[in-house]
C-alpha cells in the first residue's frame, strides 16, 4: 500500500485506529473453543466488528508462533481474510525482526511476499543491513522501533551520546535508509510529550503508537504532539478492544470500543484540519 | 541443558563448534529436491555428518519461516531429529526475538517449551522486560545480542556514553537479569581483539561467536582473546560447512570441514589447558 492510499483511507474513515490482534486462546470467549480454529474464528469476528472504524490491523506474530503450525495456519487465514474482505486495510506484521542482510531478506520474504502484509515491525540494534532488505519491496513498509512503551525502554533507548539519545540516533540515522513512503517508526504513547521532539526529527513520517488503552496513554496528547498534515499517526489498541467482553456479545463490545475511539479520532482530525 | 552438561560435552568431544543450519533450498544439492521435504532431508544428512564434531546446532529461524507452514514442519522435524538422536547437543533457535513482556513470553513458549530448543537469540533494544520472560524456564538460555559481526553493527552498537559503548552497556546491564547459567552473548568474530575488553566485563559467560568462516574471523584469535577456564566459547560456522560441496558427496565434504575445525579446536582446548 502506498502513502496516499493510506492517507485517503484515514480521511474516508475519519480514523487512524489500528486494532492489535494479540489473540490469546486463554482470553477469548469460551463458546469459541468448540470452533475448529478458535483463534481464526475470534479474529474473523473482531475484524468484521471493527473494520469500519479501523484503518489497520496488527497481528502480533508471537501469539501465533507459540502454537507452531496450528498458529501459522490461523495467522495465514486471518491475513487472507482481511485482504479479501477489507482490501483497504493496512496490514502490519508485529514481528520485531532484524538480522544480518541475507536473514532479514528471508523474513521480508516470509511476511511481505509470501503473506500479504503491507509492513513489518523491525528492531534497529543490528543497523542498516538488517533493515534495508525489508525496504526493497515496492509499496511495503518497515516500522522501525524507536521509542517503545515498555519499562525496559529506559535501559538502552535513552543512552546519551553528546546530548543525542539512542532512539533519536535511530530516527536520524535510519532516514538515510528509507523515506516517508516506506518507513514508519514505533513511538510509545506513554511519553506523549516526547512526540514533539520526535516530530522535530521526523516531521513527515507516520508513527505507529502502541500503548493507548491497556498500556496507558492519552489520544488527545498523542494528537497534540504527534499529528502532522497527513495525520502521520496510526494509534494501536489491542486488549482494550478485543477483550472488552468475554461473553457471546464480544463483537458488540468490540464495535463499541472501536467506534468510540474512531469518534474521538475524527474529532481530532477535524480539530487539526486534516478533514 | 545446564552449564556443566554443556562444558562436559565440550571436553568429551574436544570441540566448541556450532553448525548453523541456514538451510536455503536454492543452495542445497539438486538431487535432494526430489525428496518429500528437501530441507529436512538436507538437515538430517548434515546433522549426521557433523554431530560427532559439533556441540551445538543453530537453525536460523528465518530460513524456515520464509516457507510458512511447510518451513515450520521442516524446522520441527529437524529439532526433533537432533533431540532424539543427539540428546547431548545444545540446540539454539537463532531467532533474534524480543518484545514487551507478555509477547516475549509467547516467543519463549514457542521455542523453549513447545519446541525442544535449549536457547534462543534475543535482541536487547527493548530492555529488561523483553528479555526476562525467556530466563524463567529452568535450564533454558538467552543468547543476547551484544556485538554483532555485520557492517550495521557500527550504526548503533558503538554509541558512546561517557566512554561506555552501547554493546558494553548491554553486557553490563544484562548481568542483573541473568547469570552465566542461563545467559550467553553474541559477539562477532570479525573483531576478535575486542574480545579481551568483553571478557573484562563478562569473564564467566559463554559467548556465541558467529562469523568464523564465510564472514571472516580467525579461530586462533577468538580463542586467544575469548577463551576462559570453562572454554566459554561456542563458535559457529554455517555456510562454510553446509554448502562446501553441492554434489551428492556433500556430507563427506561437510564432515571434513567440521572435523578440520574440531581438530583446530581440540588443539586450542589443549593449549589453554581446558583438556
Amino acid at each position: 500500500m502506498d502513502f496516499n492510499s493510506l492517507f485517503e483511507q484515514i480521511k474516508s474513515k475519519g480514523s487512524f485506529l489500528c486494532v492489535g490482534l494479540d489473540t490469546d486462546i486463554t482470553k477469548i470467549p469460551k463458546h469459541l473453543l468448540q470452533e475448529e480454529d478458535p483463534i481464526f474464528a475470534f479474529n474473523k469476528a473482531i475484524i468484521d466488528a471493527t473494520a469500519p472504524y479501523s484503518i489497520a490491523f496488527k497481528p502480533n506474530i508471537a501469539f501465533y508462533e507459540c502454537y507452531g503450525i496450528t498458529g501459522w495456519k490461523s495467522l495465514e487465514k486471518t491475513v487472507q481474510y482481511i485482504k479479501t474482505n477489507y482490501p483497504e486495510i493496512f496490514l502490519i506484521a508485529d514481528a520485531k525482526r532484524g538480522d544480518i542482510g541475507n536473514t532479514s531478506a528471508m523474513y521480508a520474504k516470509a511476511f511481505l511476499e509470501n503473506m500479504p502484509f503491507d509492513s513489518i515491525t523491525v528492531a534497529p540494534y543490528m543497523g542498516e543491513d538488517s533493515v534495508t532488505p525489508f525496504l526493497s519491496i515496492k509499496d511495503k513498509w518497515v516500522i522501525l522501533l524507536a521509542l517503545t512503551s515498555n519499562k525496559g525502554a529506559f535501559d538502552f533507548q535513552f543512552m546519551d551520546e553528546n546530548g543525542e539519545k539512542l532512539y533519536e540516533k535511530v530516527l536520524k540515522t535510519s532516514q538515510n535508509w528509507g523515506n516517508k513512503e516506506n518507513m514508519m517508526y514505533v513511538v510509545g504513547a506513554t511519553k506523549a510529550e516526547m512526540l514533539s521532539g520526535i516530530r522535530a526529527i521526523v516531521p513527515n513520517h507516520f508513527l505507529l503508537v502502541p500503548g493507548v488503552g491497556a498500556q496507558g496513554g492519552s489520544l488527545e496528547e498523542v494528537a497534540k504532539f504527534g499529528m502532522n498534515t497527513s495525520c502521520g499517526l496510526i494509534v494501536n489498541s489491542s486488549r482494550d478492544i478485543i477483550y472488552s467482553d468475554a461473553s457471546e456479545a464480544f463483537t458488540t463490545a468490540a464495535t463499541s470500543k472501536a467506534q468510540a475511539l474512531q469518534i474521538q479520532m475524527k474529532a481530532l482530525l477535524l480539530k487539526y484540519s486534516i478533514l
